[in-house]
């Protein structure tokens, strides 16, 4: 089993993928999308929609798992954030992958056993389940950690 | 000059395509793509983004426009806007063609005269503006009329 992780922003869109044998978990890759500030919406998504469409094709997973979407306090960084997420999911749409979504407070309790833990102590933990890991960055860490979550989370 | 004006929403995306010449405007196509309500939300964005894709080939406009989107009052139903907006606006990136964003008083205002024009007498003003065209819905006249509101806007 396969499960690519994705961390969806428009800014900066990480991912991470995981092979999962009966306990074992087994880091594959991971990486991050940054998409140019400068350039119009429409090329930014479409650059994050086919980034993703070649994550997909390159690692073939049997399931994507993506934190839960929240309206920010902030209604345009919400918007932001959801379009980025339409157009990665699509892509998930288009490679026929099933896509589950899981509370960001499930992914921190699977990931170090308390819904409330911090960024530092997610990325801390990475380094104890995927030893000698390079994580390319916060984004692809945090994907990294929703794919693990997904895989204790089970089914 | 050849403008599709969009109307993006999860359950059903209005598109309409018009000509510019000179100050005369002439109808070319409208439709609606509505996605199955029980299809998991990849399916459905990847739908939305692949026939948009396919309008922008069968019609190759010069331009798209589509509405400013706004924050709802409900969460939720702007995080399934925006990111049915993602999937859309990534289809455009795709394309290549620019895209300009109008608020909604400004479209009614070009349609309508005012902005705070009511949705019937926006279409009303449709079959005016545009005798004898036959419009999918009401998700059709809204991208016809931010097409229109485009035109006039000029540029």
């Amino acid at each position: 089993m396969v499960i690519l992780g994705l961390d969806p922003s428009l800014s900066c869109t990480g991912w991470g993928v995981i092979r999962i044998e009966g306990s074992r978990t087994t880091h594959i890759a991971n990486g991050e999308v940054p998409t140019d500030a400068k350039a119009p919406m429409p090329d930014r998504l479409h650059h994050l929609h086919d980034a993703v469409a070649a994550v997909l094709a390159a690692y073939a997973p049997d399931r994507v798992a993506v934190e839960e979407v929240f309206a920010n306090k902030n209604p345009q960084s919400t918007l932001k954030l959801a379009q980025a997420r339409g157009a990665v999911l699509a892509a998930c749409g288009r490679a026929g992958v099933p896509v589950r979504e899981h509370a960001a407070r499930l992914v921190k309790k699977a990931v170090v056993g308390t819904g409330g833990a911090e960024k530092a102590q997610v990325q801390a933990m990475l380094r104890v389940l995927l030893p000698g890991v390079a994580v390319a960055g916060a984004d692809a860490a945090d994907a990294l950690a929703v794919a693990i979550a997904d895989a204790h989370l089970g089914g």
